[in-house]
């Protein structure tokens, strides 16, 4: 066996998702086989310390302080985007004009003009070889992959409903600081795209139908939040005493929108989506629940390892079947441990990682393509009009 | 102990609901102790015959073809409503006008200006003593009503998000025999009207807050149903060929919808409506949950036994509590078997009896009267205007 | 239709079995159709006053105060017996002789000595026509008799596990007072007889498999309770202080015991039994599940309206399906709501009166019979003899 | 920040346990400070093909054909015994007369003898700062950890009840292939010191007591398997046909005991035990659940990030609370994701040689001890005894 090439990784960021892309890098190789060999070779932080002092816990072998010196770098072969939305296109851009392939976390940009943009140059760079992919890591959850097998083989018969929920509480406590999350100039969204983002791209591709119109209700619920010096990102049970000055949230705290499918072969599905921070008591309950002619599927995060189906020809004995996606045969399960032992939030980034060096590997376009997360941004942007248009019908 | 005088019942209609309704007049003065004893004194129904066998099985005294003859006798005092929703009006108003205590199905009536007559009538009849009531009979769940006490006790905070749905099954076979319940003239709309009704009801008394608008969509999936002879009620798995005659379906199959709420006194929640029978391999699952600034809680009829809580103050050993509700503490479970033992559909019915005896008992207006089912008609009709009008915004 | 003859009930007992027998004496014809229709003539209780109260809120037409009265009585065809079980015997065997159908609650007696006794007289009274059937009224769950049928229709394959718990908590409060339940003079034994017997009549019926030998362990957690004036009967949360004073607790608290089955057809399955009060949360979780080479069950009564099934040869994407035993074409079901309203509690008895008045009507000897419960008690007396016997294992 | 010394792993084995090691290993300082910086310095197999190419794979620096060769080594620290139970007496003792750490594979041995042997060995290299520790690993569950502390706050009072499971379904197919798992000359039991030891380790270390007697009940189903050429280790479907030659099984394919604790201050809980790889459908069901006098515990490995409690004090609105075990104050947690996000199997392997590292470079004995896994080893024993003497009573 010729020892595999390597593929030399630049990452961007190296927060929550930062922790999360590294530890997949590093883990991909031990698990699967690869056609490229990732290397940790460099990650780029603004502050010199801080960056330093992440790349020697997460593993990287030099540091940046301008993501622009990563891209001129003769030693990466691929840059990793980890930083807020505001960021994405200029980034994302600038490394597949240099030649560099691209993970871009989701959402892809913070407007679909952006978007559109970042996607031209991906189709551009694709010509050349060059490969990007946009970061929706809850498709490589076993689970949902096992419920888009699942369509794809007609068990569930042509769908009607689909149901999509994404249910956080971070921000239930309206003492609870203020983030780079909730302002509008970082993130483009709030709850709608932050979490809701991974619902419709989840809902899309698991029915392999696109949603073609939407009518939304959003809402914020607490409209000023103490500024915790620094804006912190995605925090425990962080709390400040109301005396601390307050930052404006200029994004939805909640977003709710009803769909419609383009069908496939089908009449097209109906669809309702949530997304909230502010379910108590749901942590990260992003659900997916598809009813068909033949049968129903159902998902939720917080039971991860788990796929509920029900197949109606067992009635009058039917009953959802709650499957334990542990097998061999399951989704990238077989390449971990035996039957029954399940894996967590993180073995999706490192799926991920496999899918997408696999495919540049095979010089193959990976899946989701800054089109497919373009055609994402679209719903977020149908939806923010319609809320902002008394929930009036709006074409995606 | 002197003996309850009796309150002598007749009962129009006795089909699905008329049997739940006989048992529940039947059983309430078991178990309970009322002020008066309720006397199974005449059911109506046009076919003599069938009217005849079922008032044997059922327990009843005497029969009548026509619904105003049980009007006119002197030996009824009370009228039981249990007709599909086009004929509720005309029954309803005669009998108050005729001085009968009213106990009508839900919903109310097919349309606002029917449920406004009405509740003209019961408000006048009130004045004489005359006590109405609809049949919301899922707020008797003991566990709902649990979910009430919480709210009122202030256990949930402020409440931010109502998520309700209402899901069954049974026409998910497009062959599936054409009912009454899909003719508009009949039963005024489809699933809206029949399950979404339950869930506007449920959501509205457990929070103590009104909905003052909507944004909807409704979907019709099977436009023509086999026709089965007389148009059956509702079913199990019946299933004609595909050559039987079809009839045209006039109702929506499924509604979506989002809320607001009027807050009482604090800033409202938002909320999101399913309601279909389309949901293959839900069977009846009315599911209601509510999150607040301090908690949460979760309801699913499928479970009807048991409310889930989430109190945060618990936190960060919080999470969601699964209250088996048997205990002798708990709202109606008292009367009936010791904890564990748990209770099953038709308690609802007898709780709504015991609920109305006691308040025509005691000379009060028992609940939900026909203005609170007035509120529900409204919201109803605002969700059709909603539709109808590309989603956009109704105020209720 | 000729009407239906008679069949004139007389029941010793009025507490809680006597509150569940009353409602299934009234409620099984307006449901089923049934050969005979129930009569209830009269009820029989030591203290007048109450007898005839019970009598008016149950609905029984006459009292006695001696149970020998009610067996004199010409009027009367079947004495329902819902005393402690140290009556059993007498009043059983009696009623037996003097030509009364019979239906015993269980255990069916304090001793085998008693057991062997009443199923004497059963067989010899069966020659002449008259019928008796012990009330292990589990049976009679719609789930717990799907289970039966699937094991007979060979969907477990040939069964290796049996897992069967039954827990309460009653008693888990050390100052809830002294009953007759704790009483061996009494009840015979504790969470043995008690809701251990219910276990092992369940295992032994949904397998087809005899027990046939046990190894055991007894526990009495709380040896003195705090006496509350007459002995009550199965509680609340009632506590008495500290202060009041003690009676000693003769029974056994907990129960865990080993088996063996003699396995019909195949190598016989093991079995693993416990039966406790003391399980703080638990409220009535009457628990079996059973573990064959082609499937599993499981079934939980706090959940009572879903059997668990997994089917192998769906691997690898095989799961325990949730069968919401709610459909037409399941036991009893067909008879009461539409699919998805689930039943309570107080149906099994309701079923069981079906099932008992059916097999007089039709002459059949109804299930399960003293004999089948004298095989029930043996078990009962094993555990007891290998428990006080180091848990050596003891044949049945 | 002085950087972390080494601390130099040699590794014998690289199959399942070998694999979930090395992950751990290179993990463990990616996310938790450790006072030692873990390097994978040599894995040891007799098959050098297969030893280079698990060393490549896995991440180790070099290889050794003999583990003998491991202990020579000046450049390892500590070894790391992931071979069958067979092997580990030898090796263990001789690492630690080496001066080498040691990290052992559960079961401790094969017989308590050997465990004796190994305790003594452990006992005396502490005493030189030379230290061991065993792997019981769901030890390092987050819900199980929490569950001792709950244990530890006195949430559940007095303990009564333990009720341990071991549930997996892996030996069902009568023609799944032998492996060295059924070999009693390897693996000393079958599913008795596999799985069951883990249950009793867990029991025994959440509730802080000791199993002083046991009753005891064994049983192979399946008598002799088809061979697979080697002797293949814990598998997926893997299936033979019915004609490959075939070896017997010498080790049991299921346990069950009761069993007394000796109560620390209390009066000591009773449990019961049922370790078995024929459960079909119960994939790695490692369920605890514990009753006291306050309040209840339950866990369910395949819900490995949930735990179940139950208060009392919340009476009568109490119920089990299903805590999801991924807020930042809870053991292990906050080193990982945001709340919401689970952990999977792997994650207790990591935390395993977290703590061992700790102790090690605080110069600390590790948990659990060998002479903790001793105890475990006699609780074995007197399981075997028991069960070879018609189940009685077993002290230990």
């Amino acid at each position: 066996m010729t020892p595999a090439q390597p593929l030399r990784v630049g990452m961007v960021g190296y927060a929550f998702m930062g922790a999360a892309h590294s530890h997949a890098w590093r883990t991909a190789p031990r698990f699967f086989d690869l056609p490229l060999q990732p290397r940790l070779t460099a990650v780029a932080g603004r502050n010199a310390d801080a960056a330093r002092a992440a790349a020697d816990k997460l593993g990287w072998d030099s540091v940046e302080t301008d993501w622009r010196r990563l891209i001129e770098r003769d030693d990466i072969d691929l840059i990793d985007i980890c930083t807020p939305g505001d960021t994405h296109a200029e980034i994302a851009i600038a490394a597949l004009k240099a030649g560099k392939h691209v993970l871009c976390e989701k959402p892809l940009a913070n407007s679909v003009e952006e978007a559109e943009r970042m996607t031209l140059a991906a189709e551009t760079a694709a010509k050349q070889g060059v490969m990007s992919m946009c970061g929706f890591s809850y498709r490589r959850t076993p689970a949902l992959a096992l419920a888009k097998r699942f369509v794809e083989q007609g068990r569930l018969g042509e769908i009607r409903h689909v149901r999509a929920q994404y249910l956080q509480d971070w921000l239930s406590d309206a003492n609870a600081p203020m983030t780079w999350r909730l302002d509008k100039s970082k993130s483009g969204s709030g709850s709608l795209g932050d979490i809701g983002a991974h619902s419709i791209d989840a809902a899309q591709w698991v029915t392999g139908q696109s949603i073609t119109g939407v009518s939304a209700l959003l809402e914020t619920f607490v409209p000023e939040r103490p500024l915790a010096g620094d804006l912190v990102g995605l925090g425990g049970h962080g709390d400040l005493s109301g005396d601390a000055p307050r930052g404006k949230v200029t994004v939805d705290d909640a977003a709710i929108f009803s769909a419609k499918f383009d069908g496939g072969a089908g009449a097209g599905a109906i669809g309702v989506f949530e997304a909230t921070r502010y379910a108590l008591g749901r942590k990260n309950a992003m659900r997916l629940e598809l009813n068909g002619t033949k049968g129903s599927l159902a998902f939720d995060f917080e039971d991860m390892n788990v796929l509920s189906f029900y197949d109606a020809a067992e009635s009058p004995d039917a009953g959802f079947r709650k499957i334990f996606v542990t097998e061999p045969e399951h989704p990238y399960v077989g390449n971990w441990w035996p039957t029954g032992h399940g894996l967590g939030y993180e073995h999706g980034f490192t799926h991920q990682v496999v899918d997408l060096v696999t495919a540049i590997g095979e010089g193959r376009q990976p899946e989701p393509s800054f089109a497919d997360a373009l055609q994402v941004q679209r719903v977020l942007a149908a939806v923010e009009a319609s809320a902002a248009n008394s929930s009036q019908w709006q074409k995606v």
